[in-house]
């Protein structure tokens, strides 16, 4: 980017915070850090494209936001503490307006967590943001998919499908607190630390709960059962959608930021607690069973399968 | 990328090697390790575009190499040894055969480095490549930008300006060690690590000589001169471009990847001795002054700047 990348990194280095474990921060050929003693450290590395993982037009901010949202949610899943992340941004050109946007984003969301910025590049290409988030657990206490074992509760925090009904209605001017969940999603970091020692595995939901529990089967060598009614649903889903169709959005949707995890029956008091604490809902949805694969069902024990027709099937409220 | 995501994943996590230190690699929702006790943690991250970063059609074993070299070039300017890297691949389509031959050339350049990939993500999205690569070095021993002190001797690795010839004869078949230079850059980490205790500053040439020199000169808060008929050359480039133009790649090319270090005068059999065992060229190139700012001179004392007509002086051979 030539001259305009000095540009725009001395605008992010004024911008990008600090903590007492930076020794060096931006500004060299690379960023010089203390990991804390006694620790494990945790890395993630997620990428928005323009157009594939936010919608072309959506706001600087919101993508900032979502661009590190995205990798904290990572970190959550694992119980770790956010501590330093990395950005590197593609951009069409060099444009210090959108940059700023963007900053306010990212670094409103870095703080609410105590992560900072300590390195990165700006380059000339197409809207791109590839972030790598660094965290630390205490050794031998993350969070992992490989866990879970038969008669565990299957759990999930906040409520499902709420992003992916603010994409399905993307032309019809969704409600303002669906799209939120689209452009803002909230990782829950605080929920990954609180479950160490309560779950037995756990995961975050970004390609759709079905899915990304099949990872924790998958890993554990079991199987799971779904209520698939069970599934919590916030009110402005239930208002926008008929029950086929906010039920697919809730299984399968995608983009949730949201933690699934299993637990013995024996730790609902704690959850319960933890989601108090939090003001968090938390959710028993289902069951660890021997086996494998993920097994939708009713409440009147039929299976449940994704409507053929997708997700087009609005109330129109 | 959907299924297609996960077989590209699973491909990747295949030969993505592993490390003693490694806890728990690619597949779940994070990475987890074991920092070395007592060193810092060194972090750096850099992206490469198509048509931007590598010419469009570049071999895709060469964009592999590529991609960590880069990044591996940054460590190496800090005297780092590496130890961990992300990657976030964005591919057009999913591609098993361009992903094989990608990692033919990046396992191969980490595998030489001892570096293991451990995590990252594959998106949809333009060809696009960002890496963020971890290496420890000993507490307080980094090389950084802003040691130089006045009276040091300006050093550089290896030769200046191939990569950015090869660049310029790219639509008139460059000679082939040229073309390597540009596509499998070779970076200085052994140079870096055996520079500690040696320089007082370093920078990985990137952005061309005088430029990143010009970083060791701000952050350091001094001068230097350039003698800039004793920038390094190759043979093949001297053959290709004629005095004026050769010295315009040489000291404003990039993508040279060599590093550019300060050094007091009564440390000079050391570094002699470090290119012997290396068996890798290192030349003074200048001295670093008081005052501010990069100098380039020639040899009869006169100030050198770059021809205005840019690099087009090929003497056809």
């Amino acid at each position: 980017m030539g001259n305009g990348e000095f540009d725009l990194i001395a605008r992010i280095r004024a911008r990008a915070g600090t903590r007492d474990d930076i020794v060096l921060g931006i500004g060299d050929d690379a960023a010089l850090l203390a990991p804390p003693p006694g620790k494990q450290l945790v890395v993630t590395a997620d990428t928005l494209n323009d157009g594939v993982h936010f919608p072309h037009g959506t706001p600087a901010a919101d993508i900032g936001w979502k661009a590190l949202a995205v990798n904290l949610s990572d970190l959550a899943a694992m119980g770790a503490d956010a501590a330093w992340c990395t950005l590197s941004l593609s951009l069409p050109q060099s444009d210090a307006a959108w940059i700023d946007g963007f900053l306010d984003g990212f670094l409103a969301l870095a703080g609410e967590h105590g992560i900072a910025l300590v390195g990165g590049d700006t380059t000339r290409g197409p809207l791109s943001l590839s972030v790598t988030a660094m965290g630390f657990v205490e050794v031998g206490r993350a969070l992992r998919r490989d866990g879970a074992r038969v008669g565990d509760d299957v759990w999930v925090t906040g409520t499902l499908g709420d992003a992916a009904g603010a994409l399905a209605l993307l032309d019809r001017d969704p409600a303002p607190a669906l799209r939120a969940r689209l452009d803002r999603p909230a990782p829950r970091v605080d929920a990954g630390r609180g479950l160490i020692g309560i779950a037995t595995a756990c995961v975050d939901v970004s390609d759709g709960l079905l899915a990304d529990l099949g990872h924790i089967a998958a890993r554990s060598g079991v199987g799971a059962r779904v209520d698939i009614e069970a599934l919590p649903a916030s009110d402005d889903l239930c208002i926008r959608f008929d029950d086929v169709a906010r039920l697919a959005l809730q299984a399968g949707g995608g983009d949730d930021y949201e933690l699934c995890f299993t637990a013995p029956g024996d730790v609902r008091a704690r959850i319960d607690e933890l989601a108090s604490r939090l003001g968090l809902r938390i959710t028993c949805i289902g069951r660890i069973v021997a086996g494998e694969g993920v097994h939708p069902v009713r409440s009147d024990g039929q299976a449940w399968s994704p409507p053929r027709r997708g997700y087009d099937h609005f109330t129109g409220a």
